[in-house]
C-alpha cells in the first residue's frame, strides 16, 4: 500500500474527479494509475503536478516521444522502479519501438560510465565548452 | 589539473594518437577536450571508451540530436558540470535550438519531482504498467 | 533474507543483546526491527550506528520529528525503500500528520526538480550566497 | 555563464518582469538571484517554478524555516552547490541558527550512511512497516 | 518480467550463443543469469558489455575480489539491488569473507556521510590535494 | 569559504585540539585538512566522525589502501569534488600506484553503466542470488 492509501474515483472529493477526468480526457483512457492515486491525498500537489506534467509533456519543439524518452533516462539514472515501468509504458505508447528502447539503454548506460571515469579523472571543462 | 595531468598530442603514444586522430576526424574538428587527454593516462580505457561511444551516438532509430539530449538528460540527473557542459555544446552542433533546450530542461526537472513523489508516497507499480 | 541473515535476540551475543536491550529502553517498544538485526553480524558497526544515531535524533535544538522528517527527506531522495519506510513510521510517531507529511513530500519534489535546472542551466553561485 | 545567459531586468519582457516582481515583493528583496535569471529565458519554466515554489514554501503545517531545511536536506544529498548555497542563506533568513544547522547536517550525514547499510545488507521492509 | 523479456539459450541466435558460451567459458558455470539474457535483445550492446567486463575484471594490478567489492560498492551507493545482489554473489566466490563484506559496508557507509558533510558544510579542497 | 568558516588550531577549544592533534598524531602529519576544521563548529560531530573514520580505517580484513579505494569509489558514484580530490591523495599515500588508479576507474565507470542497463531493463534477481 502507499503511504496514505490509493483514493478510487467513487471516495474521490469533486475537486479530485475533475483532476482524474482530465488525465483520462488527455490520455484518451479509462483509468488512473496509482501515482495519481496516491497524491490525490494532496489535492493541491495533485493539481500543480498534473498541470505541470500536462503542459511540459505536450508536443513542442520535442516530439512527445522523446519526451518521454528523456523522462525514461531520468529514470533509469535514479533507479525509480514504478517511473521506468509507468513512462516505458507511455513511451511505448508515444511510439518508442524496441530498437529505440536500446539504443535508449545504451546512451543511459554509457553516460553513467563517463559521467564518473569524468568525476574520477577531475576532468576540468575546456575553455571552449564556457562560451 | 586532472589526476593525472593531460597527454596532449605531442607527448602521445603511437596507440594514443591512433585514437585521438579517430576522435579528429570522426567529429570533424581539429582539437581534442580534456576528457579524452585524462584518459588517456589508460589507453586501454581510452580505445574502449571511444570505439564505444562512437558506436552508441552513430545515427540509428534513434537521431544524434536526440541521443545527445538524453546524454545531457542523464548529466543533469547526475550533476557532472563536464559532463553538462561538453553535451550540451555538442546537442548544439548536433542541432538543438534554445527552444528544445528548455524543454529538455523541463522535462528533466520534472522527472527528477516526479520520481520522489513516487518514492516517497511508497506507490506501488500498476498491474498494467507488468505486462 | 539480507545478506548475512538476521540476528534474533536469542541467539544474540552478550555484547549484541546489550544494543539491543538499549535500542527497545530507548524506543520504548518491545521489538527490534531488521536494520539492527542485520548489522549485528558486525557488532562494532552495530554499536557505533546505534550510539550515532541515538546522539544525533534526541531533542537538541530541533525537534526529534523535524529530525525524523529530515531523515524521510534524504531517504526519498536516495530512493531508499526501507528507509522511507522506517523513517515515515517514525516520523509518525514523533507527530507527524498527514497534512506535515504531504507539505514534506511537495518541498523534497520541487527541491529535486529545481536541483536539476540549476545543473542545466549552469547557474553560478550569486555573489550574496558566497559569505 | 549560465547555458543561454542571464535575462537582467532592464532586458526583460513584461511577462517576465511580472514574474520578478512577484519574487521581489514576496521574498521583501530588491534583487532577483542567478537561477531566475537563467530560468527567464522559458517563461512558462519561469512561471510555473515561481508558483510553485511560492505555494510549496508558504507557512502551512510546517514552519518556513522548517520546509528550508529540508530543501538544504535534499540539496546536500544531491550535492549541489549552488542549491546549498542560495537554500542555507534562505534558512538562516528564515531563523536557522548555527546550532540547528550542525544538527541538520549529522542528521543528514548519517541518513546518508544508513541508506547505504540498509542496500548492502540488503534488509527487508519488516511488516509492522508495511500498514 | 524484463522490459523485453529474456533471452534463453534455445531461442538465442548464434551471435548471441557466442556470446553466452563465453561467458559460461570464462566463468567456469552452467548458467547464464538474467542480466545477459535480458540484453540480449541488443546483441551490439550484449557483445560489448561483455567484452568490457571480462577485460576489466581480469587480474591485472588489483585482485578479482577487489574488483568485485568495489563494484558492490558503487552498487550500494546506487541502491541498485541486482547489482548488490549479484556482485555480492561474485565477491563472495572470488573470496569475500563475512569479516571483509561487513569492512565493505562500513566503509561505504562511512563514505556516503561524509561525502554530504562534505557538501553541507561547502568545504572547500585543500591547496595540498590540488597537485 | 565554507558555510561556518574554518576553526584553526590557534583559535580551537581544548576539546577541538585533542582531537586535531589525535588526527594529525594518527596521520602522522603536521596539518589539518579543511573537512576537519570545517566540522569544529560541531565538536560532537567532529569527535564522533574522527573516531569512527579511524576505527574504520584501520587496518582490519581490508588492507588500508583497499579501503581508500573503495572510499574513492563512493566518492566518484556521489561526484563529490573535495572527497574524490582528498581520498585520492589518501589512496596514493597508501600505495595506490597509477594502474591501480587506472583499474579503479575502469571498474568504477562499468560498474554504473551497468547499474543502470539493469534498472532500465528491469532485471529481475535470479533465484541463484538470493540465498
Amino acid at each position: 500500500m502507499a503511504t496514505l492509501g490509493y483514493v478510487e474515483y467513487p471516495d474521490a472529493s469533486p475537486e479530485v474527479r475533475a483532476v482524474y477526468d482530465d488525465i483520462m480526457a488527455t490520455r484518451k483512457t479509462d483509468w488512473i494509475n496509482n501515482f495519481w492515486k496516491a497524491l490525490a491525498h494532496d489535492p493541491a500537489t495533485l493539481r500543480r503536478t498534473w498541470e505541470s506534467i500536462k503542459q511540459i509533456m505536450a508536443p513542442g519543439a520535442l516530439d512527445p516521444v522523446v519526451k518521454q524518452m528523456i523522462y525514461v533516462a531520468v529514470s533509469v539514472t535514479n533507479q525509480c522502479p514504478y517511473c521506468i515501468a509507468s513512462h516505458t509504458a507511455a513511451a511505448r505508447k508515444a511510439g518508442m519501438s524496441d530498437q529505440m528502447f536500446a539504443e535508449l539503454m545504451a546512451v543511459v548506460g554509457m553516460a553513467n560510465e563517463t559521467n564518473r571515469l569524468v568525476a574520477g579523472y577531475q576532468v576540468e571543462i575546456d575553455e571552449r565548452f564556457r562560451t
